[in-house]
């Protein structure tokens, strides 16, 4: 965020000024031929509205009508490892930043990489996803919205989400298991399907498919643009303004 | 955070047209006791500095001198339970508050009760304060600036912090334990001394005093007010415009 300095509020209030004086002036010397009163008028104007324009501000400042908070929302992406989540994520937050609001991208990776510690046992994913639910509050608080992709596979901890946080659109990105496989250039699910990944996520631990998301992306039919388009047109049809 | 919806800035576009045109009108009244030639100044005055009001901003838009990112700051509150800590931090958010400034308050209290299995031993604390870092650099990516109050007793976990955020103020909150047993309206002291809380910090695990803090408050020789006081004279002092 940025905010103007004193000094160039000021600059600017005296360029418009003489912008405006040396408007005001030309018209009266057009009308009227005379030089000096035009001068006269121009000067006169100046006073007079530096005044009157410090008292309209003052006036609208009390003026609570037309003040509308920025509510925040959080897109919330779950899905299969590898099911593309990240990729859409990216490329809505990419797309949402162009409009200008407070915004902040929160992928599983990033978190995950700087708490290395957390496991991948259901307690300690649901713990995860409530700290990261109470990173979105202390983020909505302050009117910023946030994009997440997170393999969320629990219904418990989306519920969990839903409840703590405003304006939530859950985002499933559904693919099959043998779809994510064909994709593991990662070769993260060769791995679990040995054995060697604890707790994976469609091959050695559940992923509940969530009921209730506001959107469903197939994404055998659609591309990640497609899927983008589709996430961002809904948050601008509901969210922004 | 708050924005104008269009139909504002529209009618307050609005209003001061007409005040200013009105005043116009009447200077050039005033002058040349013509009152056709008087209004017939305001619209066209009204016509030209609508046009010349939109290119006056569309140039400023583009002067990127005297736009000054909002600098957030972290104020760090450490020192031994019931030394003040929150007492003076909750003192110097009200006053910050006041300067209109994007700003989280973030109590130990707060975010131990949301997550519960946190535990108390040095692993644990410095990974708990880990995660505060994490929450204290995503707010300032957002420019929103921070007041926090934690134990904080290991060097270890206040340097992850410094080295973690941007224009980081300590705050020692000093109090002796003898003092801070006195305080203890809570009975902590009492149970740990006991043996009941293990890792209890000034009783069962070590405090040790920060060497670099900005700001040392000495609570046997300040009340609380005066403390707050210090704190925000600095803050204004190196981080307000």
């Amino acid at each position: 965020m940025y905010r103007e300095t004193n000094l160039r509020s000021i600059v600017k209030g005296i360029t418009w000024r003489a912008v405006a004086t040396g408007t005001t002036m030309g018209i009266v010397y057009l009308f009227f031929g005379n030089l000096e009163l035009a001068v006269a008028t121009g000067l006169l104007e100046t006073i007079a509205k530096i005044g009157l324009y410090w008292g309209h501000e003052k006036v609208w400042q009390r003026v609570k009508w037309g003040k509308k908070r920025i509510e925040p929302f959080n897109i919330w992406f779950t899905g299969l490892p590898l099911s593309g989540k990240t990729t859409i994520a990216d490329l809505v937050y990419k797309e949402l930043q162009k409009l200008d609001i407070p915004l902040e991208r929160i992928d599983s990776k990033d978190v995950r990489e700087l708490f290395p510690e957390v496991g991948y046992t259901r307690e300690e994913r649901i713990r995860h996803i409530k700290r990261i639910g109470h990173l979105i509050q202390t983020l909505q608080r302050n009117s910023i919205s946030t994009v997440c992709s997170f393999v969320s596979p629990y219904k418990e901890a989306r519920k969990m989400i839903r409840e703590m946080v405003k304006n939530n659109v859950v985002v499933y990105v559904k693919a099959d298991v043998e779809t994510c496989k064909k994709r593991d250039y990662k070769g993260v699910y060769e791995k679990a399907l040995k054995g060697e990944i604890p707790n994976f996520t469609g091959v050695s631990d559940v992923y509940e498919e969530p009921q209730h998301a506001e959107i469903v992306i197939d994404t055998q039919k659609l591309s990640p643009q497609e899927a983008s388009k589709i996430v961002v047109e809904h948050i601008k049809k509901y969210y922004i303004k």
